[in-house]
């Protein structure tokens, strides 16, 4: 059975360039970066040049860009950054949205049992933060603002250049979660005013277990893991070597191909999403413009995505009630309660993510799987209402 | 040229076996195991395997088992789930020692600013630490013993099954940084008992970027990232599949081999340490008798390693002035100190760390190499001397 992926907002397959790049550093080149002999010194070149290529990619210097395990790590350090920046200052309150990822969210939360101050600010049912809500958060206490590019659950992106902006002219520190934008869409740490961004490769056919942590010239982030002096006492642990290749090539990649690759699988999200949505009792959820370009969200009137998903993946299609992250949780979506659905809407609501490989017959087949789909679940849960 | 790689303790080679179980993941089975359709599952199902496989190697239970990035983050998350235990007992008192690796001893001086106290018990020369010293140093204030297993600059074992007795005892968590001990030595978590324990799968040849703690049931690891519910809430961000599949392999591998290549190793290691002993002015650190197989730890009286390991490098061997991590201090190395070196010999001395691929051809290329070099940086030593 043939395998439809409408789940990269999860995770992507590794692209064969960035395999191939990383290959040598997963065989002959296995040097630590840190030993000064020639096995070493062969390893921490590779490092340099990954690091030159990611900050060209964003627009930034090689100086700014660290390594993290990942987009939760850099999350989360992005925030204890901003935090202790602030608390250098006198300033202890952060400004987030309630639509953030839990990366965000948690170490939010956590800091403010350590006696920070932390403003949540709420969406509309478009899943899109205004950017006056920021301006008239901000106080004199503010230290940090934190707000994702790119929503996970809605696709919908954020106005952040505007708030960054904002930022930039009350002295606040802006930190993005860049995790779903990178790779889909450009990157301008300067043109966004942005301090600190995170980013995570395997979103963008990277691999798994890399990330990466921008914080502008002049910001020094806050170690989370403590030890050798890696990454110059950013982060402490051995350079993954091959996983910081395979981002760079991924990321570079990608950034060759944003523009072809975005119009094309937005026209195919947005034949899926029409076909779907003349379906009985379908509705799309958040923006329809201002969104990534595989993903669509949508709520099927009074059929549990529980029991749609699985006979989707019987069939082969691989999606997803929300987050990847949260799929162990028995908690509705916090993304869609927040713009507005109740709990049994939310129950019911799937994220459709496409990728480049999407042919208009997997397309095609979607469409007819979920029709099918849906004329054999909606006389059960009838049935199960009436009994 | 031909590289010998004398430099073990750094990093290894990512063994083809490993290599060859990650390639599935690194390519068509790239799902994230969090996913509830079939290319989630499938992943799912590999990092159970992993789980327990690791779990068989350590003589410990699958649940016990959680992946980090590495061995500094487990060190890490080892130290503060300490802490966090004994914050809610009302103790605060860390028992380390004097050597061990950076990632602990940073980590201590962080939670000594947060209100802990950290006792650092010293060594001998022979750089072995004594179980009375524990057993002596221990209050009613002590939540947390942390003591290595071996050595990572003179290869020493200490002994961890006796500790872990006497804090057994006395109700006392027992963590050991088994990072260079695991793969190279039989680990046991319950012989040893041990209620936390850090690896690194880079040491053993595995992938580089992953890293176990181990956490006995009923201990509850405190999270260092935040966010997802990955690794039951104890580690958030998306699993590392193919690095996870790859520790284990590589575990299991160093397993089935270990005393056949400890011997092996051991005796070639005796046979470098002979012939560079019998040269002028060479001396051993550290106790000879318990030792990992590869490591020795030599002073080269007169000899910077700063001139004689780029000499070495030259000649295709890799060598370590002490831990690649710290490779970037201008520091004299804390453990050599620790042991009784000045800071000129510690300056003078050189780790090598053998492997499994070495050969007796190599030990003599690199005695008569070491030779050589020490034949021409005398004079030039004598020489700067006068000047």
């Amino acid at each position: 059975m043939k395998i439809i992926d409408a789940d990269h907002a999860a995770t992507t397959k590794l692209s064969p360039g960035a395999l191939k790049a990383m290959m040598p550093y997963l065989t002959d080149c296995y040097g630590n970066p840190s030993s000064t002999h020639p096995l070493g010194q062969e390893a921490a070149r590779a490092v340099v040049l990954a690091r030159e290529t990611i900050a060209r990619c964003l627009h930034a210097l090689p100086w700014e860009i660290s390594f993290t395990s990942g987009g939760s790590e850099s999350d989360n350090q992005a925030l204890r950054t901003g935090a202790a920046w602030g608390r250098k200052q006198g300033k202890r309150t952060i400004i987030t949205s309630v639509i953030e990822h839990h990366a965000i969210l948690h170490t939010a939360d956590a800091l403010e049992k350590e006696g920070m101050t932390v403003v949540r600010l709420p969406v509309g049912k478009e899943g899109i933060l205004h950017p006056e809500q920021v301006a008239r958060a901000i106080s004199d206490d503010t230290c940090l603002v934190s707000i994702m590019a790119a929503n996970n659950e809605l696709g919908t992106l954020q106005p952040v250049a505007a708030i960054g902006r904002i930022c930039r002219d009350k002295k606040i520190l802006f930190h993005t979660d860049a995790v779903q934008a990178a790779g889909h869409i450009p990157i301008d740490v300067t043109q966004w005013s942005v301090d600190l961004l995170s980013l995570s490769a395997h979103k963008f056919h990277g691999p798994k277990g890399i990330g990466v942590l921008f914080a502008r010239s002049g910001i020094e982030p806050a170690p989370l893991i403590l030890g050798g002096e890696q990454e110059r006492g950013r982060r402490a642990g051995t350079e993954n070597v091959p996983a910081i290749v395979g981002l760079a090539a991924a990321l570079e990649e990608a950034s060759l191909c944003m523009a072809e690759n975005a119009r094309r699988v937005a026209s195919l999200r947005d034949m899926l999403e029409a076909g779907l949505l003349s379906l009985p009792g379908v509705r799309c959820n958040g923006d329809r413009q201002n969104r990534l370009p595989g993903t669509t969200n949508l709520t099927f009137a009074g059929i549990p995505s529980e029991t749609l998903l699985p006979l989707l993946g019987m069939a082969g299609i691989c999606a997803s009630a929300g987050s990847a992250c949260a799929s162990g949780s028995l908690l509705p979506s916090h993304v869609l309660k927040a713009i507005g659905l109740s709990d049994e809407e939310a129950r019911s609501s799937i994220r459709f993510s496409l990728g480049e490989e999407i042919t208009c017959e997997d397309i095609s087949y979607m469409i007819q799987t979920v029709k099918d789909a849906m004329i054999r679940i909606r006389p059960m849960e009838k049935e199960e209402k009436k009994g």
